[in-house]
């Protein structure tokens, strides 16, 4: 299906009504994750009929990438604190502690479906993960022009893999959502020295 | 249903039998992750009847974390090459890419699933997490017995994040598994600048 068509069959619903089935399907993918997540339980929690949800979004998948598509980006607006330490700590703070929660639970319902689902990885990709890579690597460059950070650092490929992990791996290891407080002290302790930089 | 009544109860097959259940149990949680394992997949693969496994093992939450209990923990016997990189290096050197990609899938699997299910949480922590943490926590202490590592390095508590962390995010960053190659060049490029080691 081409996006033109697929336009045209959403133009049956207006864009707030679109809107709030999008969030609806975000909230069950965090609450049962995608595997869990029918048409029916969205057609419930939305008062839709299956009829409509599979007119408009032909299936589960679509429906899907396209509520990813659609989910909010955290709060954007560049960061320039004059150093990597204040940016670092200004980026996480822009999130509070329940949107890290909602973050990291729809994180874990689109773990195992990305894998084998295209659509869905490039929507949970190109919304979820590349924004956040881009204002790292701002920042970073930033940390580098200043002199703060050799632009040979090989910490500099990791950033990523050290920031979404860390905030993956929290609920695992310590059965609690990571948490402002947690990511703070965690770039003090391990991001900065990886840097070179000191924390205070 | 307490332990003395499953072990009658599982008594009905042999123990290579048992074995080659809990193997094609955690084969199909790579695979398609524990909401979309079924039990009739279960006995398809394993060519057993569905009464058979409910009569064994009650459900499907019972299977899998006893399929998880079984699994192996990686190679273990002690590790002590003399530093705090020989050590993190030859303890990641144990697993081969192969491995690494079954564990990593099999993280994936069961992210979601151990969240509301506290037996299964359980097993999962104390069978894939723990043994891991214990072994990293022994590199770790004699690194700072041996004053290669501060006793009050902020780094210490977050070792696992690292490691797990880095592990995890691979897949969701990179579109491919963690590999030896992947995490030797972490830990210097991350973990041991955390410790305050030099890599080289």
């Amino acid at each position: 299906m081409t996006e033109a068509i697929a336009a045209t069959r959403r133009s049956r619903i207006t864009p707030e009504r679109e809107a709030e089935l999008y969030e609806a399907v975000l909230d069950l993918l965090r609450e049962v994750g995608y595997d869990a997540l029918t048409m029916d339980a969205v057609a419930a929690r939305t008062r839709s009929s299956k009829a409509t949800l599979y007119r408009q979004w032909g299936g589960k998948a679509e429906l899907v990438a396209k509520a990813v598509r659609h989910s909010k980006p955290g709060r954007t607006g560049d960061v320039d604190t004059g150093s990597l330490r204040g940016d670092l700590h200004a980026l996480t703070r822009r999130a509070d502690d329940c949107e890290m929660e909602q973050s990291s639970a729809l994180m874990r319902g689109l773990a195992m479906a990305v894998h084998g689902n295209p659509d869905l990885l490039k929507a949970f990709r190109e919304h979820l993960v590349e924004p956040e890579m881009a204002e790292f690597r701002r920042v970073l460059q930033r940390a580098v022009d200043r002199g703060e950070v050799r632009a040979d650092n090989p910490a500099l490929g990791f950033v990523m893999h050290m920031m979404i992990g860390a905030f993956a791996a929290r609920t695992m290891i310590d059965e609690q959502p990571p948490t402002q407080d947690f990511l703070l002290s965690y770039i003090d302790a391990v991001v900065l020295p990886a840097f070179g930089v000191t924390a205070s």
